[in-house]
């Protein structure tokens, strides 16, 4: 027998199976189960017959491309129409040289992680936040600082207090890395004085933001502005990233970054390694349909359906809940956050028994806290569930916080 | 100005634009020179109505899954297809949890890499060898160690002399990585006796293989062996790659690795972090491609498709080249390699040269070997090109060499 130990890196040496992953797998065929564990779009949504339609013309009428090989950055009409559809959308101006396509957005957070960090160097981030991300960083040797959130997500004057402490000592930092809408798995938003101040703490403190933004295109209250912090950004310091999956469908893996040009240029180099380039077919697939406008009206049929998927949520969260549970009140992004206020309840240890007694899922809030934190909150998913599911869901959980 | 390069990782400081990949990107549109520069199918060969109606049915009936997030190690019923393809096929017994999907092959290497080498490790491999192998090692931090060949590909007994020399010097291999069949660049194919030798010396040093496999199911000479290491492999040390991008569509980038069951399950972790999952729809295209027959009837038509070109190359080359031009006689894969046995041709240099005055364009080989030599050696390809460029580019490649 051959003893394979030895032969790996010290990243697949440290890397586990995470309990909590494998405890949710179990899950996914278990009818009697309600999960809220998920951060998937409900596939209702997915315009099925029109990118059937899509998907065969671009193989029967540009085939000899979108079946071949193509350039490392992306196809250049699927950067030019991200470019269009970024400053419609969003006001963010991007030139097409400057957007590099990538597999999905997780492979947007693995090409900044492995361009820009070298083992110990800091990444500052909000606490809790995204574990993929938390990941990625960590894979590439990061040491992540976290900074506290309240209800206007990351508080800016704390974050100015960590970069200064962490100057002070000596430390690195190579950007803040932050979802300011809808954030996962908070639930929060930055409002928009904490987006300039983030912005202006960048450029006094030299250091770079990397700008997650899955969730501003689908949002649920009007009058909140989303401004993203790249069409602010006009000490060129931001690094956005954003993806079709929420917007379009998350099967065809198709992310994209915005980045100054030479960022941008070190990204394609690195992204050759990675993957030579993303699929050319699903590349054509959403160029498609952002010019047949099929992205946009998804959008805005999205909106209302998750509007109303959280809405009953927090209803029912308003209905069952008892007083010393407090949650977000999200405007966008698919998540509410879950802190319990009783001493010793702890959402990691029981989670096998909200499935198995309650039967009814959430994912455990610690493992998106940088600082071994969060112990009592737990990350509950309203976009997949049905009405019918979110109000027993939360009725079993209003049960769990009250007899665990 | 924001100064950059104090953020970027050292892998990003120092990787840097390839003059070469710079200058054959410019000659892409220039219909007056013959490329031979590239290695990519040829797009007559795509079974475009068919894999627009596989895509379009895939959304249609399974968009619900097809179009959604999937696992990281791949959809089960891809890896049950690939199981029973590789069976067929090539003799190879992989369970399907032994099998990875990957965003093609490139990421099969990455995942490899980055599961396996930490910085100082060395890694065998072929000299010459394949460029983006190269270069996903090294950012790795992988020293290569390169190992001669000849017209049978790798020369095993000069393969134990390195080990044993890395070994009596403290050095520590953590595999060979090799193309047994149609080697990029080298044209070559590894015999049946050295393929045992090598398995033999993996055990008798206890390292591991990494068999690069993109080329075995398309080969052009009856009556040559080309069973795959991991079908030979009783130790279970060979870890196997291979893609659909030469046998079905690139831009669909779908590869696979098989590996022992608990490093394929390193391997699915690390995977994680790269990109989550390959797409689930290029996935769904793949596995009904396979299941319909299609990629068993690509190859068919595939094979003495790029044999006649192969063939009429090799025609090209005895009628063009003089005696001190020397070249493989490959019977897979989409390269010819020659060497130019002409006191200081250096075809780095040349290739300007070659371009503008010759209007015919290779690749230099240095770029593949490990260290530092090959300077006079072009890699040719012989799979895109039409019979009459492939004519008319030898012709050109006669007089560069005649006249410089």
């Amino acid at each position: 027998m051959v003893d394979y130990g030895k032969y790996y890196s010290s990243l697949a040496n440290n890397i586990r199976a995470s309990d909590i992953r494998e405890l949710l797998a179990l899950i996914k065929h278990r009818r009697d189960v309600i999960s809220f564990a998920g951060g998937i779009p409900d596939p209702k949504l997915f315009p099925k017959s029109e990118l059937a339609d899509i998907s065969r013309e671009a193989i029967l009428k540009y085939g000899d491309e979108a079946l071949q090989y193509s350039e490392t950055k992306g196809l250049i009409e699927l950067r030019e129409t991200l470019s269009d559809f970024m400053r419609r959308m969003k006001g963010i101006s991007a030139d097409p040289e400057d957007i590099v396509v990538t597999t999905g957005s997780q492979q947007a957070l693995d090409i900044v992680a492995r361009s820009m960090i070298d083992p110990g160097d800091i990444v500052v981030t909000e606490n809790p936040s995204y574990l993929a991300a938390i990941g990625a960083f960590k894979a590439a040797g990061a040491r992540l600082v976290g900074v506290e959130m309240d209800d206007n997500g990351m508080d800016t004057f704390k974050l100015e207090e960590k970069l200064k402490s962490i100057y002070s000592t000596g430390g690195r930092v190579k950007f803040i890395y932050t979802i300011p809408v809808g954030h996962n798995p908070a639930g929060t938003t930055l409002s928009y004085d904490r987006r300039k101040h983030l912005l202006e703490i960048a450029e006094k403190y030299d250091v770079l933001v990397v700008e997650d933004d899955p969730y501003s295109y689908i949002t649920y209250e009007n009058g909140v502005d989303t401004t993203p912090l790249k069409a602010l950004d006009r000490y060129d310091r931001v690094i956005y990233l954003s993806t079709m999956s929420k917007i379009l469908a998350p099967g065809l893996r198709i992310g994209w970054i915005v980045a100054p040009r030479e960022v941008a240029r070190k990204f394609e180099l690195v992204k050759q390694y990675l993957d030579l380039h993303s699929p050319t077919l699903t590349q054509f697939i959403v160029l498609e349909a952002i010019k047949k406008g099929l992205v946009e009206r998804m959008i805005k049929v999205a909106t209302p359906y998750y509007k109303s998927k959280r809405d009953a949520m927090l209803s029912a969260m308003e209905d069952y809940f008892p007083d010393y549970v407090s949650y977000t009140r999200p405007i966008g992004g698919l998540f509410i956050f879950a802190r319990v206020e009783k001493e010793g309840f702890n959402t990691t240890k029981l989670l096998e028994v909200a499935i198995n007694k309650y039967k009814v899922a959430y994912v455990p809030g610690a493992g998106f806290f940088v600082d071994g934190s969060g112990y009592n909150t737990m990350r509950i998913n309203f976009s997949y569930p049905t009405h019918d599911e979110i109000y027993e869901g939360v009725r079993r959980l209003a049960q769990l916080v009250k007899s665990e």
